[in-house]
């Protein structure tokens, strides 16, 4: 559109990052390509989108971090019967990752005369706090009974199976894996990107089995605000405080239970979430805020009148609880489930129309916690037993993920499970 | 994230918009929906997406505009066989789209009683510069040869029927429709909202056929930049600009072989082009760029220097075009296909994975043009006999609209056509 066909060279080449190897190649009508994304500007402006969240530390990224506007989750398949392979794999992620979190792509320039080695689509693109958040699924630690990598015995006890639920509608293409990826950033061709390379350097090692894009409105401009979802309603208003790191460690760091090489890693619930939205969007405004618990425009609960007041469970008139006993914020709610309490880092998705022209739209549920079995399970139970929503909502993909601690500068995550 | 239980109600009662009736209903355990999403801000902030681009105008919308962040197209079926029915439909969702344009809900609120007249999924987003862009396909027109409307007679002669492409993989269930939307913003809840509230206007008169979502990084930070599309290469540089009214005049806006109701409409021609990125990510650089004809990091043609130097067709080295024969930017450029030129305004897409584990991502293209029979058709029947991109593309979606020129303030698109 900004079709200024004059030579801007000066823009061009602090913009275009053509760096290194100058000339070199040109002539021969071959262009070095470099991949440095953010480094090398001479006047780096004040970018939007030029804030980095450090792939290394204690725990991973992508879990306390501020959630940010896009999602790309991809699970994927083991395809190798060898252990090295996996070490392999994971180091190369770790690598790969820690470069593109920084902004820069995926791996060294090569050869023109061989694939590029990253894929080119980030070049030029802010790191947009993209995170690349790890997991390994119960595959990882037996398939069909084989211990195909001798980890069964270090299989932690958190990471279960989940159990069936009455609103499961389970799509085995949308749900399961040995190994995830979580990618999160403010950009959503940045986040795209990781995930591709990641699964590019997958070779033969691992194929990808689903992915999920996403996508959440959590600023209005520089100011948080409590995202929606597609319901309309507000949603994590009542989550925990990521920044709370007493909060943190109750619920969300793996502890005791767990073993050794998970401490201070978390294990990720995913469920994909579909909401009838055309039902939805018939259904009166009263019982819409009556079958969640809260006003629709304010997020208030019903028995407040702002956001962020706290719902008065036991308040009753003519008789009958105002928050019903039936609303989602009762039932998902601590009180209601002896104090199990979940990160929640959900986005929505829309991908499209079904077959009788419907959208095919909702929530990534996302959560991450200290033992599903104490978290997203009892919590589940009760919602689907009883979650005056689930006549709008079915699970169509879940998933489960052990996401092992961060790795040091230098490190790679994995290396605690696999001994390196 | 942000759990802040204290009650801030002057943070949210600015930012929460509930408006109107105060206290109306509040006690009675209902709450009014306010839908004004960024009037009635006692302090507004300089917010970012606080941008709007008028819904009214001599042309829609969306054609000229410069491209969003996110794009939501959808194609409806017309399931009414009443005239009156679609005069009504186009009414309401002019209607609708203004007030949403402006950052207002699609509709005034409602009793609490009764289904809310907005989603509420985009309250309190900024208006992100949406626009809502409305075109007619073949079948307002007739639909097995029933001219069911009384239009057939106004059926303009460029809103041809595409004829086939070797490059075609065509899934009916992405193509094709009576009407489409076009909806853009820099909010991808904000592009959803606005598709999914006309379709709920829709009711019985017309049905969801398909919807594909998109992004494009466009900018970074402040500076427009040329996006990159998912081949990692800059897409667009070559592109009519939009500002220049001659340019325009000659390529988009329909002229005199349109009828008197298209005068400043365009014909929209959308192509779902899905990328083979495995096989591409392991295509050597130089093959990929001479394929192209241009640098992948820079976008430089293979002549020259800067993104934006003009390519020379006619050097030649060792003999041989330094541009080659069947790359991209000559089969595609003005010079090989008599002057055609057509406004590129494409998003790339992600759509997860398909049962043999690779991306289902690509390009959905979307151009417009003062007739298709001298604009996209040409083009692309030179592409698809000999683009060298073919080995790494497939078309599987494909729809043709005449989208018609924009509404005054308090008309409504289509009353060209439809006379009233």
């Amino acid at each position: 559109m900004d079709d200024d066909r004059a030579p801007r060279r000066g823009r061009i080449s602090r913009r275009a990052l053509l760096a290194g190897a100058p000339a070199a190649g040109i002539a021969a009508g071959i262009g070095g390509l470099a991949l440095a994304r953010t480094r090398g500007s001479s006047t780096p402006p004040a970018t939007a989108g030029a804030a980095t969240v450090p792939f290394h530390g204690e725990h991973q990224a992508g879990i306390a971090t501020p959630p940010q506007a896009h999602l790309q989750l991809a699970a994927f398949d083991l395809t190798t019967a060898r252990r090295e392979d996996v070490i392999a794999l994971l180091r190369a992620w770790s690598l790969a990752a820690a470069r593109m979190c920084a902004g820069d792509g995926a791996a060294d320039p090569l050869d023109p005369a061989v694939a590029p080695a990253d894929s080119g689509e980030a070049l030029g693109l802010p790191p947009a706090r993209l995170t690349l958040t790890f997991g390994f699924g119960a595959g990882l630690f037996a398939r069909d009974g084989a211990d195909r990598y001798g980890l069964t015995a270090a299989r932690p006890a958190p990471l279960v199976d989940l159990p069936p639920f009455a609103t499961d509608d389970l799509e085995p293409a949308r749900g399961g894996g040995d190994l995830c990826v979580q990618a999160c950033a403010d950009d959503p061709q940045v986040a795209f990107h990781g995930v591709r390379n990641l699964a590019r350097s997958a070779g033969t090692t691992a194929m990808l089995r689903w992915s999920q894009a996403g996508f959440l409105a959590a600023r209005a401009g520089d100011e948080p605000l409590t995202p929606r979802n597609l319901l309309g309603f507000k949603d994590g208003t009542n989550n925990i405080d990521a920044t709370d790191p007493a909060a943190m460690r109750d619920a969300v760091w793996a502890g005791d239970e767990s073993p050794a090489w998970m401490r201070g890693g978390s294990y990720l619930v995913a469920r994909r979430i579909r909401l009838r939205i055309e039902q939805w969007d018939r259904d009166p405004l009263a019982d819409q805020e009556a079958r969640i618990g809260r006003r629709k425009a304010s997020g208030a609960p019903l028995t407040g009148a702002a956001e962020h007041d706290a719902p008065d469970l036991d308040a009753v008139t003519d008789g009958a609880p105002v928050i019903p006993s039936d609303a989602h914020i009762r039932l998902a709610g601590m009180s209601a489930n002896a104090g199990a309490r979940i990160l929640r880092r959900s986005y929505s998705f829309a991908d499209g129309v079904d077959a009788l022209g419907r959208l095919d739209a909702g929530l990534m549920f996302l959560c991450y916690q200290r033992d599903p079995r104490f978290g997203f399970i009892p919590v589940q139970e009760r919602l689907a037993a009883h979650d005056a929503l689930n006549h709008y909502i079915s699970h169509t993909g879940s998933a489960v993920f052990a996401c092992p601690p961060g790795a040091a500068d230098g490190g790679w995550v994995g290396s605690t499970l696999f001994g390196a």
